[in-house]
């Protein structure tokens, strides 16, 4: 097996450009820009985790994410999201299938940083305009 | 020292290749494939950390780290190997030498995460079949 | 508002320049040698933070880091600082802005890990010789 273990490897602008996506898109959520972060979905985006319905809809997402920015806010906690191990693999399509890990953190006002859990995101991009769009995103947590 | 602080940088193909690579590996690991895992050490590879006598040869690194994956799976608990902070340098016969940052990690069924340690990585890679392998791997946790 | 989402990504080049720089500058630290990290901060660079004057040029920043990896010395704890979620925005005059995530983290010997906090780091980079100086950082603690 070990001959093709690096088989399917895609480009280094490929890689770059997924990386800086979402180095971009959970800074945008991360500074409470919910709207700027909704539009890094396509508008039939569907967004699934372990724990809840999954959300149909770029609007959808973005009102249910709204919900918890604001009471991150109301909290002042600054919450992170931390991206890494990015695993990228082009489809036939000319979309992309992603999968990475994710630690979710925040630090109250004056207090200590908590780093709440690690999850697995599984991502579907579609191209957009020489950039990309989520189409559908599924959050699986560590332990759950 | 200044102008030449960024001297034998690699391309961006290596960097991403190498990225993917380490991602793409320590999935299959934390996945508990260790088959897989064990596939991208070359049949001769050493692994080495500073509590241990090292690991002569592919089999020995996947004997001895099965019983450790075995030993997770029957706790129930969701291991992560969290690779970042990546330096490659080109070797002259072809291979890599890479350091890099780890952070180990584990969430129990229904538990709460837990950040084990952070340990330095050292690989050489070896080129094989447009891909790489690992031909040696030392590993070096902080605070030993 | 879609439509433009990655607008202004830089190449994949220039992104693994910037995540390698920042490996091996940091790198530099962690590994206790000051001279080389202060070294990679142009003669006139600004380091500044949130709860302290700036330090102006390469020596102020060379002198204070120097006094806190002393002590970092003395107790015997290993500091490690890790860079991820990287953005790079290419400035018309040849430089760089970048943003990015950072966890700062330590271990005594024979002790455990300790996260400190996380922080956001916004760095203007000039270019050097075929690589990267810092002329400007400013490091933005969460919770302060």
């Amino acid at each position: 097996m070990s001959h093709d273990v690096l088989d399917g490897f895609v480009s280094a602008q490929r890689y770059a450009e997924v990386q800086h996506f979402y180095a971009y898109q959970m800074g945008l959520l991360d500074d409470g820009d919910v709207a700027a972060w909704a539009a890094t979905f396509t508008d039939d985006a569907v967004f699934e985790d372990a724990t809840s319905e999954p959300l149909l809809g770029r609007v959808a997402i973005q009102t249910s994410v709204q919900a918890r920015v604001d009471q991150l806010k109301a909290e002042g906690r600054q919450f992170r999201h931390w991206f890494g191990m990015v695993n990228v693999t082009e489809r036939p399509d000319g979309g992309l299938d992603t999968s990475l890990y994710a630690l979710a953190m925040s630090t109250p006002a004056g207090g200590a940083l908590t780093v709440h859990g690690h999850v697995v995101c599984r991502d579907h991009l579609v191209p957009q305009a020489g950039g990309w769009l989520v189409r559908r995103r599924h959050v699986a947590p560590d332990g759950i």
